[in-house]
């Protein structure tokens, strides 16, 4: 039995720009192998409609599921929720329970809910909600596409908020070993290696630092006795 | 004058695992807005054939440039240069320049050039080379795609290598301001200024730390006295 799919689209200028390094990737790619979730694509695209609307169809099509970051906000550069009802053709609106969750948040902090964080209710139509611990206002699941925050630890909450819903295959285990020799000297015994474990991805990572060539080799796979015997043949070619 | 326009291909199961951190994209989406290139979209692909091809067409498709990272080293998992070839019809093999660059370099380093290290000098039909001054083994640029190595500091000394042969545009420049204020409080004033000043692109970015929520206001344009003048309505507005 194969894992589910994934693909993320990160919606955000501030990426693009190299303002700010991006952090929500490799944290939801984490969770995603570990709930034996393949993450199989990432797109990045800017805070334009027409792209972010593209991207969803796209990913929504060729995906089990698709998770999103960024653009859910109260300003008036926050067009996810929008952009995600045009890409599945419904209507979106300001829904009573999203108001319900705002309104008791600001209420016990003594802030107004104005017509801008009332903005943050608006869900599309037919969406269930993804529960926000951190800042209360609610990310979504509109079909196979979960919508979430840009803000790293609102991203983490969600995550864990709606993961656990997710029917999950098996965890991705990964081992992984050093050889401080170059490449070019390794190449033939590894890819021999991969031929002869066709069920193991292995990669080869190589590094260089202070002058020394390198490289990690990754090996991944779901049976822990294959990736152990593919290990033991690895460290015989190549003793530490 | 539009700025020309370009995306970022990231070739790497090692990303969509969870295991790297990527680090290309941010130095790339950096060098590129002083050069005056507008990225656009960046995507992650896994290590698979098709994959690559199909985001290779799409983008190069799409875009002015298209910049790779990873997957042309001398390894079994190292695709990228035969998936490029495919992707536009054009045939590769060992090519008499690359070759010689490869055997002076081991030569020096009284190193055999072997077969996997050879595979570093397969090149498609009709590139040209990308000059990599820490390891030899070059890029290439193929049509609009410009296809570089993954290992940051060999990718970064590529960018380097090419970024001056190609026609920039009016730099990006950005001023930020930070508001320590939720974004429901400053959402309304921000999206006035966001009307008032239409060349600007202006991004709201929250942040929470410590109990304490504020927003970084971003403000990005190419003419430094609009950019001034929005800033001054800002602070008024906000005054630290």
């Amino acid at each position: 039995m194969t894992n589910p799919n994934a693909a993320m689209l990160v919606i955000g200028d501030e990426i693009l720009s190299g303002r700010t390094r991006d952090a929500n990737m490799y944290h939801l790619a984490g969770q995603l192998n570990e709930h034996g979730i393949d993450l199989k694509e990432v797109r990045v695209v800017s805070d334009s409609p027409l792209a972010i609307i593209a991207a969803t169809r796209a990913l929504s099509d060729c995906y089990t599921h698709v998770f999103t970051s960024g653009g859910i906000g109260p300003t008036h550069d926050d067009i996810t929720a929008d952009c995600i009802a045009k890409a599945f053709g419904t209507t979106i609106g300001i829904r009573d329970d999203a108001r319900a969750i705002l309104q008791a948040h600001y209420h016990a902090q003594q802030l107004p809910l104005n017509d801008a964080r009332l903005r943050m209710a608006r869900i599309p139509n037919g969406a269930t909600l993804i529960d926000n611990p951190i800042s209360k206002a609610p990310g979504f699941t509109l079909r196979n596409v979960h919508v979430m925050a840009g803000v790293p630890s609102i991203f983490q909450a969600m995550v864990a908020s709606i993961l656990p819903s997710l029917t999950g295959g098996q965890p991705l285990i990964s081992q992984t070993y050093r050889i401080e020799r170059g490449e070019g000297d390794i190449a033939a015994p590894i890819g021999a290696l991969a031929s002869a474990f066709p069920t193991l991805s292995i990669g080869c990572y190589p590094f260089q630092k202070d002058g020394l060539f390198g490289a990690n080799i990754v090996m991944r796979g779901t049976d822990p006795e294959i990736l152990d015997q593919a290990m033991v043949r690895l460290k015989a070619k190549f003793p530490s």
